[in-house]
């Protein structure tokens, strides 16, 4: 299923009218869905009691149809249609737009980048704040007084309040005094990160722009099924960025450091021709290795978890608050939902009563 | 569905038959799967790829035969048939027997009690040996020299190899210099404890085996879906317990304490009659809320996580083994489970080269 120029890829008329109509049902199915509380819809436990795979297979007819949500899966959930609930997909498909703007660069999700690397946020952000890096924290012990943080090294911070903004993954693995509630211990249990490697490669120029290609491609063929152009904006380089995702990303990755670096060059020079195949660099990123983020782009839902544990998500336990791009309404999954779900908790912890409020269990 | 006697319900010959003809399906299917290598079936993807709710609905088409295996999967997974793989449930049922015998009290999985409490096999095991209790494990470091374990109070122990015989999810939380290989990792993520509570009721005498009745009792209606006489062998007094699983228990633990008591003498009461509601004495324990357990009876499997991440179950990573339940490829999730991966583990230990073999990543 590729063509190689233009977003609608080159399918038969029966294929296209399949994926249209497919596209159409699911779209209507999420607008029904209020992504602030998938769990209260009519139909929540049969639309959580299945997989969207289950849902594709038997809505979608063609080969070519299939083919697309399941790409679209993977470069949106960074993990297989197998993965993630039906309810997760229309969930987060209507909380970000549409499955239409999630995949498009073009007015869509993935238009912009940010100059000098998105490290550029979080440096600025960090201007004039006392930041501390460098010691994880351990524990986090509350009481009717206060809060207090404990890092690996053993040193304490005292608070009032304490925002953990770290994937739900993540702040499982932190210990808690008194220890979590039931659901909401069991709901991070439930929320793993997924999937993604990012393959760069670099060459003296972007030289598929010489045949009129903007260097996006989307295939069913892996273990490279999405890539773009991420040349600097200066362009005194080209680089082609590959993502390997998903289930993809399991069984490519067990491979030898030689046979990835050759099957990822081998799908570029599937979308750009020969050039692709001798790059001046090659460098991975898998997201999964590193200790303080093991998975990206975010935690996705399985079936039964929304329905479940969905109402622990977001509610404070006693001092401790939660943000991050998985607490956010709209664009979770996202720098921009972050950015929301920062903004969400700040009001909460501001409107939270100053010293009162004995924590859970207390 | 209820019937007072016997351990068949009392269904119409339409359900009956309906039961029959799915368990007789899914029997058939269960052992077309090897259990210590579900991923390797040859059609993985598919039995992998939906949720065990779907293939009950899609096989079952009598109310009651539908909710047989709901109830059936309740009480053996302490899981939704949402929260499943169907490759899960086949491959759980095949390692541990049939479906029929994990439900079975009569020649079944919960056919024996242990005298005194299953507490007394860890303490008979104990006996002779340096057990050090209260200073929980924060971090395992290894190299090719060997490997340290430090507990919270900062205490290190020094060993040539280390076996952490704690459920997935909680392994998951510990902190592993070097950092645990990403394919481990993203698997302790995804295997998630069931729900569970344990109520008892303590009556004066055992008064329902007067009435010709076993204590066991297994129903559609909540929030107590399954009971059994625990009474002590001298049964000087009379205990029912009544489990409470899954999706029921995380409703069912949101209401107040006298609700919740309330709720599950009702279900007593409609199964043993009148005597039931007012016991001498009444308890609850839920597994959720302990720090050290977070769940019953053992991790679960996800649509799509056998087939991506179940061959990182069982390896060792350097100088660190895995045991208990879950490891087991016969009865896991049960004692006998715990202790056949127990043993497989020690063989593994033995086998390893004493002071050779670099850990992963050095």
């Amino acid at each position: 299923m590729e063509g190689r120029k233009g977003a609608v890829p080159g399918l038969g008329p029966f294929a296209l009218t399949d994926l249209a109509q497919g596209m159409s049902r699911f779209g209507r199915l999420a607008r029904s869905v209020d992504p602030a509380r998938p769990w209260a819809h009519p139909r929540a436990d049969v639309l959580d009691g299945q997989t969207f795979r289950t849902w594709v297979r038997r809505t979608l007819r063609t080969r070519s149809g299939r083919a697309y949500f399941d790409i679209a899966t993977e470069a949106v959930f960074a993990a297989d249609a197998s993965d993630i609930s039906l309810l997760h997909a229309l969930c987060y498909a209507v909380g970000n737009g549409d499955l239409e703007t999630l995949v498009a660069v073009d007015h869509g999700a993935q238009q912009d980048r940010v100059v000098g690397g998105s490290v550029v946020v979080a440096e600025r952000l960090a201007e004039g704040l006392d930041v501390r890096l460098g010691d994880p924290v351990a524990s986090i012990t509350q009481d009717r007084a206060g809060v207090t943080v404990r890092t690996r090294s053993g040193r304490e911070h005292a608070a009032d309040r304490v925002v953990v903004a770290i994937p739900p993954t993540l702040a499982g693995r932190l210990v808690d005094d008194p220890p979590l509630p039931a659901a909401r211990d069991q709901l991070t249990q439930r929320l793993p990160a997924g999937t993604v490697v990012k393959a760069f490669a670099a060459y003296p120029t972007p030289f598929w722009r010489e045949d009129g290609l903007n260097g996006q491609a989307a295939s069913d063929r892996g273990p490279v099924k999405v890539t773009f152009d991420v040349s600097p904006s200066e362009a005194e380089v080209g680089v082609l960025l590959g993502f390997v995702e998903g289930g993809e990303a399991l069984r490519w990755q067990r491979l030898s450091e030689a046979e990835r670096r050759r099957q990822v060059l081998g799908c570029f020079v599937r979308h750009f021709g020969e050039q692709a195949a001798h790059p001046t660099s090659y460098v991975e990123k898998n997201w999964s290795e590193e200790e303080f983020t093991r998975g990206c782009y975010g935690a996705h839902f399985a079936p039964g978890v929304w329905t479940a544990f969905g109402e622990s998500l977001r509610p404070p336990v006693g001092r401790v608050h939660w943000a991050g791009s998985e607490y956010a309404v709209e664009w979770s999954g996202y720098m921009e939902g972050a950015v929301r779900s920062g903004r969400a908790t700040a009001r909460e912890v501001l409107d939270a009563p100053r010293s009162s409020g004995p924590p859970h269990g207390a």
